[in-house]
């Protein structure tokens, strides 16, 4: 392994203090005071056609100065697509483009059918409910039986795929062992057999920052300043939406308050760009409310799996099949790749034995509240599907649950047979992960202790593993462009395409600039901003892909800026030998003494009368190979079983994400996943009323997310091995921790309780019918 | 000359439309809404020293964050300069530094002695009002008698200059024609001669936006929004000011409402961040009052010129002397330079036939407000020296102004001999400015009509000349750095170091942007807003070296964006033969066929699977050499003689500035520097209070702007010379058309009643004893 001095200091975040002081500005703390604010009318149906809006009434309200609506003449026509994934020139690649700015073709209860620009808030929410719409009403489908299976003569969702399936997809390996056929491994009475059906939730990405943004005109052109995870693919979208040219739409990305995924889709920003050109250019602000942020932006989406398994008595895993359907909603968003991801993540984990594997995702649409991405992007479902299968079949064969997930765990080299470019293990480090949770939580011990627990309260102690993938190359296009240059001070000015979105991004690209120009950490000035205009191109906060992708990038640009202040330090030292070398921002020569600083390089760079030119770097990658993260969560609860009540003692959870950057952000990385894991596990999930297809519990009291109180102090540690493919052989480590804690939870209530659930979360109201239907109440 | 598409285009400004609407983001519009306001405690005598300063009462006052006095122990005592030139690295080169962010030692009237902190204005304004200062006071030491021969027992106002003198400066060209010393031309009796004295105003600025700034905390650093004509100078100061490094201190710079000069120095900024840092970065506002503007930033520097001159019968100047001293005022700022520009443009512009010529000149410091940079820095004193002489002459001769002017002026091939690096005359459009200058205004049919009148109301016509280097090059760096990078949509994204600062610049750098590239001006979005952090270091706006300096950057970097253009459509078409060539966003093959277009190269260098990265260029420039514009104008006045009243009938002013890069807004320029000209001919003068050195008409109901009122239609035109330097054969535009008008007036003025002025501005006061004293009235 290398050896660092800058990547791998367990450095305070770059944001910090700006954070914790309430300086950092936000979206909202640059909005101009002289805006206009715009409120949506929402569809109060979940299936239909708007027939007619009268807006006469809402016009008439004073402050109102405009109301605009799907029957408005110069609203774009052309549909668009939502997901933030990059373009790609190959119309077959491209996201499938369902959505309009506004509709007259209501899919979903909270579509946008007209909009309202007034001078305030109080104001335009009045208009929005003077505002009478009528509706024709459609049948609502929100099941999959009611989606799929449905009535030829209904209206379609989409004229484009009149059986509302977005992609149906069959994957197959090649059959090993002398079999034919993954079924007969699955049919062969000489292996234990087994068939689950599993669930999981729509999740809520829950961030604290609403989804907001504004519009206002600059010359011809639109700047829009938002909440987005990806700056550079609103401004594509934004264009697309409004049949511009996308020079003339400029995205500005101020610090976000978390994203989650939600903010990889490009939703309300078209809308307010078209109205910013209604108004003539003048500045409009468009806030969604909690509410509205709950019900109608994106979710994890809600997924069913049904899986077959063999395995022998040697905890071999023999064949395992998968079939999953994904309930997408009223637009395809992300399309499958969502799906994809779970059936994919399913296979890849678990594939060190298996003599043949079979799955087949299909995603559809339907009348829900449309699904998008969140953290881990289908993962934390194909983990929860592998995971539950795991812990059931070690549970009933009696044996450790470790050593039976190790033994099928994911080889060294293993490469994935339907990723279209190189996916490999590169490096894997899951057995030193085990190994280390083990200790942590006491595994044995605790094994031991909670065997043959009786009463109405018990503890359990559970595991689940996970890998995951590194960024998207391979399947998608990964480039990424980064911009640095020398301040006449010698600290180094960096400009990332990439997006700080609360996960740490700005201070480990400090830090890696600065362990490759060969400076302290503490003398990189990272511009936070993106805005489309300035700032190198970069896909955006996604696909745990940023410290991967954009890091190869960084260090390439932060080779290319030290090349150049050597040769500057050359010319302004002809007589001393080369190569010459910096190390914290001192100059040396080939015999290793001090020639000059980067202080004194960069001033005299700036002012030299005959050669003065700011020393800078702009460069890009693309990045083609992929490697796997992976990693081992361990989790020891109480249950109350009467009470119906699950109390977490102890999370341990131990990454290998090769090299870590920065320890410290590591760290908080992974308390927070955990989190939401948690909340996967126990609380989280949107309802939706069967009736219209609503949202029920859209605010943050009746939507459970895991707070400080409902948590133990969480361990996180690592296991560093260094992969070759990453800039400083680290790999992904964004997603991952939200990965593994929810079927860990549910391993130790298996622990606990003998009580085998299969659909998350597991709310005190399933837990009871649960343990009610074992006769443990 | 070269043939040009997009340079030439009267196209309409780029800013056009946010400026007349509104939408334009001036420093104000950035001010967060929590922000504290500062305001400034002023000094009131104008020489003495702080004795004590009570800041009890003021800091009992609700509202109140912090009082903070010269005698402040975590002030910096370092003393800056302010003068916004380029730094350097050779201290003999430097600016002196002779300013403190709050001074103990009062030099001026207004002098900082202390600063307010609070939640508002009204408190701040309290608190100011609350502070009591004590002072020692010393002699006032106003005029050049008192500051320059001062006895010796004064206080020095600088310790560094005991006797007053910044600079003196003594210049004698070689002579020629037999004689020794210009003293022997200026004696010799076979010569006509003359002497005469004359004085020229403190000329305010008086920029409509206020000077104002704002400065917060970021992570360790501090951000200053300013309205500077100069970012990266005022990072630069600041960081000085405050003894940090440069790259802890990041500026913005926004649109600005004019800087003329002012804003080339950098006043209040070191002052604002430091108020900043004592609040714990908290955001703090800055902005002085009208009258603060006034009276304590900068003005043009008062000056006084003798001037002796001898010449022939046959209109050849012989030899010239002038002795000139500057009354800089209370700090040094922009030193010597300012006096030296004087000397030297009077010199520069009538050298043709001389056989000696001698400058003496003088800067001293006294107790008056502190001189500046304004529009044409020195060169409209130099300008009414030399111009009121040639008057004086033609009309004692009664020689045609013209004629005598034009047989005198400076040659095609001159070198400045005193200048250090090469200043030449590389074009020369004189001769063609004055033919069509004298047919716009009737010169020959109106010097006829206007002969011979009587009565009290007169009518008259004048001219002047003018020559005006470009840019600061030979004498000081002139570097300039300038990125572009190419959208998805093959628009141009344009990043200047340059700044714009309401003359144009923007619009200018655009259409030479699309020139070069090969594409239209309607496809370059210009990023206007600089940031130390992420713009391409150029040292500012002034010295009308923009166009020439940046220019000279600006095409360098589109010529190498449009080669990657270029050699990424080769490698996206391979077959096809090159070199390829593009016009208007066409990319051409060598046979001339159409192979592609731009926008289809970008989207495929965004978007290529294996080969994506964005094309963009970046690169800077050292300017060496320097050119002459020049130019023409015509006054045609008339004159009420009792009244003492002016009205000015008829302006027409034509320039030699090279090729035109748009006719449109170089009117714009040529009309704004009339009415400034106007101004400093007839009534902008600032008052000094001889009892205190406070300025006595600090608003512009005292001080007396030509409005749209005072101002007849301007008529401006051009003489397009194409100068081999200038990159697209420009020159100087920016500043050159204030420095004519005035003695063009003067010369209309002698023309209609025969009366010599020797002072300007040409008050009603001193019309009228002017008048009187040569018996008119």
């Amino acid at each position: 392994m290398k050896e660092f001095k800058e990547v791998g200091r367990p450095l305070k975040r770059v944001d910090a203090f700006d954070k914790v002081t309430g300086r950092a500005k936000y979206c909202y703390d640059l909005l101009p005071t002289d805006h206009l604010v715009a409120k949506m009318v929402l569809a109060t149906v979940g299936n239909g056609r708007v027939v007619s809006i009268d807006t006469s009434e809402a016009e008439e309200i004073p402050g109102v100065v405009g109301v605009y609506t799907c029957f408005d003449p110069d609203l774009p026509q052309q549909p668009f697509g939502t997901a933030g994934h990059p373009w790609s020139c190959d119309p077959g690649h491209q996201d499938i483009q369902d959505r309009n700015i506004l509709t007259q073709r209501v899919r979903q209860y909270g579509d946008v059918v007209a909009a309202v620009v007034a001078e305030d808030t109080v104001a335009a929410d009045r208009a929005v409910r003077a505002v009478k719409v009528e509706y024709e009403e459609y049948p609502l489908e929100l099941t999959r039986f009611e989606a799929v299976d449905r009535p030829e003569d209904f209206p379609p969702l989409h004229e484009a795929r009149p059986n509302n399936i977005i992609a149906h997809v069959d994957n197959r390996t090649e059959v090993q062992g002398g079999y034919e056929t993954v079924e007969q491994i699955l049919d062969d009475p000489q292996w234990h057999r087994t068939h689950i059906e599993v669930k999981t939730p729509r999740q809520s990405q829950a961030h604290i920052e609403l989804c907001l943004s504004f519009a206002y005109g600059e010359g011809d052109r639109i700047v829009v300043v938002s909440s987005t995870q990806l700056p550079h693919i609103c401004r594509r979208i934004v264009a697309q939406a409004l049949g511009r040219p996308w020079g003339d739409i400029r995205v500005i990305k101020p610090y976000i308050g978390g994203g989650f995924g939600n903010k990889q889709d490009i939703l309300y920003e078209p809308l307010n760009a078209w109205l910013c050109e209604k108004v003539g250019g003048r500045c409009v602000l468009l806030e969604l409310t909690r509410e509205e942020v709950f019900a109608y932006t994106r979710s994890r989406q809600p997924k069913e799996c049904h899986i077959d398994a063999a395995w022998d008595d040697d905890m071999n895993l023999k064949a395992r099949s998968l079939e999953g359907w994904s309930n997408q909603g009223s637009y395809a968003a992300h399309g499958h790749a969502l799906m994809a991801n779970t059936a994919n993540s399913f296979r890849q984990e678990y594939s060190a034995k298996e003599l043949a594997h079979h799955g087949v995702a299909t995603t559809f649409y339907s009348n829900e509240t449309c699904a998008g991405a969140m953290r881990a992007y289908g993962v934390p479902e194909g983990n929860w599907a592998a995971e539950v299968l795991m812990s059931d079949i070690a549970y009933d064969m009696g044996w450790d649950g470790a050593e039976f997930r190790l033994n099928n765990f994911m080889e060294l080299g293993y490469k994935d047979p339907f990723w279209p470019g190189p996916l490999c293990c590169y490096s894997r480090g899951i057995d030193e992960c085990v190994a280390k949770g083990k200790e942590l939580i006491g595994w044995d011990e605790k094994r031991a202790a909670y065997k043959d627990q009786t009463g109405p309260v018990r503890r359990g102690v559970g595991m689940a593993l996970f890998s995951y993938k590194t960024s998207v190359a391979g399947l998608s296009l990964e480039t990424s462009n980064v911009r640095m240059h020398l301040a006449q001070d010698g600290s180094i000015m960096l400009q990332m395409g990439a997006t700080e979105i609360g996960q740490g991004a700005d201070t480990v690209f400090s830090q890696m600039a600065a362990e490759t120009v060969g400076v302290p950490t503490e003398t990189v000035h990272i511009v936070s901003q993106q805005d489309t205009d300035v700032t190198p191109y970069d896909s955006g906060a996604y696909a745990s892909r940023q410290t991967y992708v954009a890091g190869t990038a960084c260090r390439k640009v932060a080779e290319e800026l030290r090349e150049k202040i050597l040769d500057y330090a050359a010319f302004l030292n002809p007589k001393r030998q080369g190569p010459f070398d910096m190390r914290d921002g001192v100059i040396y020569d080939v015999a290793g003494n001090e020639v000059t600083t980067i202080g004194e390089v960069s001033i005299q760079s700036y002012y030299h009368p005959t050669n003065a030119k700011q020393i800078e770097a702009q460069d890009g990658i693309n990045v083609q190979e992929n490697t796997f993260a992976m990693g081992a969560c361990f989790v020891d609860l109480t249950v109350d079983i009467p009470m119906a009540k699950v109390t977490v003692n102890d999370v341990v959870e131990v990454h290998d994400s090769g090299v870590i950057i920065n320890p410290k952000t590591a760290e908080q990385q992974v308390h927070g996943g955990i989190a939401q894991s948690v909340g996967m596990a126990l609380s989280e999930e949107l309802l939706t009323n069967p009736k219209d297809g609503s949202i029920r519990n859209n605010n943050l009291l009746d939507y459970k997310i895991p707070t400080m109180m409902d948590l133990p102090d969480l361990t996180a540690d690592f296991v560093e091995t260094y992969d070759p493919t990453g800039p400083y052989g680290n790999k992904a480590l964004g997603e991952c921790p939200c990965i593994p804690a929810a079927p860990a939870v549910r391993d130790a209530i298996l622990n606990a309780t003998g009580v085998k659930f299969y659909e998350a979360p597991m709310t005190p109201q399933r837990l009871f019918e649960g343990f009610k239907k074992e006769g443990l109440i």
